[in-house]
């Protein structure tokens, strides 16, 4: 393993069969001692903060075996992540399946730590609780934009009377300083709802939301624009819950809202954050145990490479710099 | 249940997580007396009408546990039905899984008293031979509009020498003088045909008939504005069989035909039905056998909301008159 | 409802078939009230237990909706339940799905009342966790038996830090003095083990251990003389983890391990524990995110039923004294 | 075909594979006309007598398929019976799956036609009315003795009302003198029963019931012996309800009962037959939307070929006499 | 069967219920021998050209199984190809599971005898690796033009070390003379690539390659009008991958790349190829084990259904000339 | 990952719980390097040999992932193989899914390797041509005797025309001189034959059959007896094709024999190999697209520690020689 890491490129599938060998992350080599690695792929197998469907502990873990499937160039950007960057799969954060907050304290301390080492994170959730603390590790020098994906907005107070869960993060994290709501972006909001209060908060706080449909009203290239004014050439966090896609691309998930995103939506618009100051992202909520087919997965995997790709051209960007 | 009943709210998801308690449609009580309903929401266990793949008796259990997913309010239209009316899960009608005309009079018996309650009746099918002797029961005064959406007319004469089946209740309904051919639109038609006269008997009757060829060519607003002035606003009943959707949202049905309406589609009609004289709608077709996963059931539920969303507006906006 | 719940019996299925209506534990009146029930079905849809594959929260919704296949009496034993006793369906025990100790305290309250009001429960779990509470509930004068299924001890000190989850029920119930381990039986325990050590904690108390070497050794009449022996005629608890099963009849389970249980083997067993003094009973650990055909909830829903069976047997002689 | 049907070998699967050119039975001939077939393979693709889940119409297909994972040799009994006789897939009986008594009426008519032309069937269902319209086509010289393979006796007078359904047919049989009651053996039969009188009718009519109780104590052996001696050297038919089996080997059927036979109790048991005055014989219950799977199919393949064996063996024979 | 044939209509589905019979390609007769043939509806039960995930060998038989959903006349084209010409399921071609290059050969001269024959074939695969032998089999006078649907250009020169798979067919061919790469499209390319370089050979060679992205800007009308003048009006072979479709239409295929064709975009596109002279066409990569819904066949079967109307069409004109 | 190979310890699953890091087998650590390590657990993704349905190159990732479920210690032999041994992962060996041949040679060069290092091997295929290959790397002086487990005798001469495949590995290996057959055994053969010739070479050349209708009749004592007897002290290796389990055991695989092995079965004559002189052993023929629940993986894996005990245990005892 010490040769793969050195040169940091995935398992050649014109050798070695993509059934074949453990599953990593995009057949990324496996550098748990994390040595020189400038992109990190983490999975984050927690789900704690699930209050209806569980099963995101599992995400990683699919998430893995169906990025057996991701090649090494993207066709439409042409961006080759793993020759921008050294990428490895650098194991999963810690956590405990009896102890939500511990698993959360023990989750930012990973994400500290990678944050102290330089690495940028690219993660597979999990459910969506896992950003909170992914964002507690690695925003230091004040809140940071974020571009949400999402059927929901996630900006509760409380739910079931805690406030730390996957209905809660966003707001959290605004309360905390570590995002910039004026910054931040939720794109694909819809379905039924607690109250007519529900994504209030969002709006109050100067969020730009734009729910499926304004971005059908918009267009895709509107909403591309819009989002890039918005966060603009500041420290970026890219998030995608796999519920903003429709069902039909996501059985495997908890919270299921009909009338989403297709996966061509969501590939174009993260193709169009290229050129961002992108300091990681994140793909949340795939549940395994409802889609065994893992067909969820296969989407999930993909997203995390579409963002793996606008990081790893902002990365290198930045290295120029 | 008696408290339940009385204020007729949904069970609170932000108490009781909606993995527990017995399933009802929605969450809402289960008022078997029908005490105080407004609108009735029924399950049809019957799929003695299908000619080639059964299933549809297990739609309205399984639409039941999906709809656990389902909120109060619809985060586009902004209308929150369980505040608008007295909502209510009454149970199923009564079938004969071994005779299917025994069923059909059942049924229409069971919608007969709803009617003479002045009950709203929003159902979950069953396969689509349960929207005639519903509209048996509930039609008084004189033939009603409809708005049906469906791959298929259903508008044959016979098949396999019988004239009571999923393929000819809207022709049924015309002849018995309970539904208003020139008040009746299809939408979303297509598929191979037996033969190329298949839905001629619609034309003939003066029915609009806007197939998928149709519905892209026009758009949804134009089918929506066109949709609006056929029905007028005389009363008018809406019915959906899930296979007006494309395969992919309902992999769970018995007639599949591919190429066919996205949830958003039918969402986004469906909402623009608001404003109409609706007496009631129902949702066919659902399989479960065909979807263990509960994929199609949940497009069912959703569906069934929306319907619900603009029958309560309908019911609430009568009641004021 | 009021009828259904003053004369206690099941829906007829000569008359309603079985797919229709919402479903309850073998269709039993739903009797939330719990007015005048002398044995109460009681879900409990909860799993921050479980260390490994959750899903146990959603056992109570499958095995309600898999138990429409049983029918009124026991062919090998004859006993009739609901002639017997007012058995009803009383919903779910009370939960938080983002907080395991406010759960175990919720369910623990629930069951007091219960035993309160004099009720006997036979419960459908949930995480073996569950067993806790309903005993911390039910027993109040002094420690009882207990015949418990199982593949594992479950008398762990700890897992994963933490005292209270699936691996340590038995342990704390025996140091908090609510069972007593001479008067406890374990059953089809095998598989591999962290240690060697693992289930030494039930020998040092003196419970009776029989492991799947000792079960065949003996073989079943030999293993039922035994347990009625050791728990003799005072107060006994029946609990059974599906997975002491063998995976092929219990597919959907956290932990499974091969070389278990037959159904057969179990149904003979629990039917050999007629006659002696139960106080209810549960059934845990079924997973229906890993078992959408429900089989292993249909043999959960039977277990639950022989249990049934016994105790209704146990408390129907009880009442005649 | 023609040479296909001249020779009447299955396709030779060392040199066509398994999976390839259109299903039949057993990878037999099609011969849709009977031309020189002495046993014909026929599928009943006929659930209305279904009173729960419906599925069996299905049945052919997936055994079809999955036969062809069989091949020409028993290899306990070495029984050859493509070599002893002129087996044949003919096809499916006619039905009318808008017409439960049409149907019943066209099995009959396809069965008397079989017989008049000297052609013994196995069949595959198809729910297990359909051994009623069977019996009625073959039956002819007074009635027969049946060993019979159930979880369930299927001797009720009615079920919802209805005298022809699958809980019925052999009462029906019996009645109309087309089955021996004295002749007939049950084996397998268990679960939750309607009421404690729900087989009373067989133990009057003098049936031989084998429950599962009897089964164990009884030992294979004996069961053997029983059953021969009962049935004796007169004309006798194997039915084999899938439910029969426990459901671990048939998830895929409409009534599964815990605790039942194992395949290798009915293989053994049918191997047992041998020799017997064999008159055809079905397999049914086999329900492929509960197991797309195909296991359940699987099993009722080789059951299927078990009976055919030992039918062959007495045609064989038969012709010799 | 010989009066089947003798008309060449498939099972009327009025008359037999569409779960009856062995399958065969849109229930139409199965003529091994050919007689009379016109089109030929074949399926290649072969994936050794795989290089990850296996299956497609399966293709066929599920193909035949979820084709008898398709009737008889296209309702948007309201061609009718049964009545156009004599189309007939004539079996599989040969294949050695344990030899890819034997298995080439004799699918080559399964289609060379085809040809020669005047038979025009319209195939199910198999992997795409078949196109080659097809095409082989049936080019007699120079190269012919291709509309190519995928999302891979499968124009790799070798892949594992091999020049005959899965992702070569079409250098291969153009190597071969076989087709013109001029007159050759490829519609719906998009995915992760092994390098920038994958899909230069098409355009060096002058392919006209659609893109996803391209096929969005240019939206369906002008892909049409574009793919129409590049092929003009010389002999065209139309092949599709089922893997052209966005994955959420072929759960159920080895290679799926997310953000793909709709099966209405597909069914678009194909009807817009009327009036081309079109020489045969295939479905491919519909692999079973990954989709036992039968969703992804299907689709398979319904564009099989729409190669042939459009394919019957031409040989019916070409027959007037 | 150095100091986790240090140790060769498993991940503490009361530290990381079992859905967390990418998976190895039993969650050894990886070693590819393979320094130190003394049995390596190996996968092997190759099914070209199979000639129905392929599936199990797939087998070593699925048997990983569902190996996360093994704990450390043998709960009836108490064998604790990683105290015993340094066990570890090493990974797959090389195959070439395009050519069998080629893959046959470096599977055996592969193995060729290991055995130089004196490596000892437990493996998971693959189909069971792999055996052949392992045995070829690893027999040096003269021949071994085997244990085989197996529907199937896999000693036929050719299949398809072809000599290396899953129907031929032990004569191959009889004919090479690197199996003994006179201390060969095979357990569990069954199912129906091509011929009835099928496994006469096992008897012609001295092995020890044990069909099911032997194992059965004499007991489990009575075959770990004449197995041990038969093989003696010399050089032995175990082989368990996974479809010597009954199918209820292993829907995934290939070619199922109802009538089978259970697991407890499998288990305790496992477990009776304990003391004989072991070099390795392998689980064949796990097909996870026929299984995606993991049920076969998961006795896969257990079959797979089984025999790692064992082997252990000799490797222990042979290293204090």
């Amino acid at each position: 393993m010490t040769s793969a890491a050195q040169d940091f490129q995935p398992i050649d599938s014109a050798v070695t069969p993509r059934f074949a060998e453990p599953a990593t992350f995009m057949r990324t080599p496996y550098v748990p001692d994390r040595q020189g690695v400038e992109i990190a792929l983490v999975g984050i197998p927690f789900d704690l903060g699930s209050t209806n469907r569980a099963g995101p502990r599992h995400g990683p873990a699919q998430i893995r075996d169906m990025s057996r499937l991701i090649r090494q160039v993207n066709a439409s950007s042409h961006i080759a992540p793993f020759k921008l960057c050294r990428v490895a799969d650098i194991g999963d954060a810690p956590v405990n399946p009896l102890d939500l907050m511990e698993s959360i304290d023990r989750i930012t301390a990973f994400y500290r730590d990678l944050a102290g080492k330089g690495i940028v994170p690219v993660s597979a959730g999990g459910d969506h609780t896992v950003t909170l603390p992914i964002l507690r590790g690695i925003v230091r020098n004040g809140p940071v934009g974020v571009v949400h994906f999402d059927a929901h907005a996630d900006t509760l107070d409380t739910l079931l009377g805690s406030r730390i869960n996957h209905a809660t993060p966003f707001r959290r994290a605004v309360e905390e300083g570590i995002i910039d709501p004026k910054r931040t972006v939720q794109i694909g909001l819809r379905g039924t709802r607690y109250s007519d209060e529900d994504i209030q908060y969002g709006y109050d706080m100067g969020m730009t939301i734009i729910t499926m449909d304004d971005f059908e009203a918009m267009g895709r290239d509107k909403v591309i624009a819009a989002t890039r004014k918005i966060v603009g050439d500041k420290p970026t966090y890219v998030t995608f819950d796999i519920d903003g896609l429709d069902p039909v691309f996501c059985p495997g998930t908890g919270a299921p809202e009909p009338g989403g995103l297709t996966m061509r939506d969501a590939q174009v618009v993260i193709r169009g954050l290229r050129g961002l100051n992108l300091i990681g992202g994140d793909v949340c909520e795939v549940s395994p145990p409802l889609d065994p087919s893992g067909h969820t997965a296969l989407n999930g995997a993909n997203l995390m490479f579409e963002i793996l790709c606008v990081v790893a051209d902002s990365v290198a960007r930045g290295r120029k710099n």
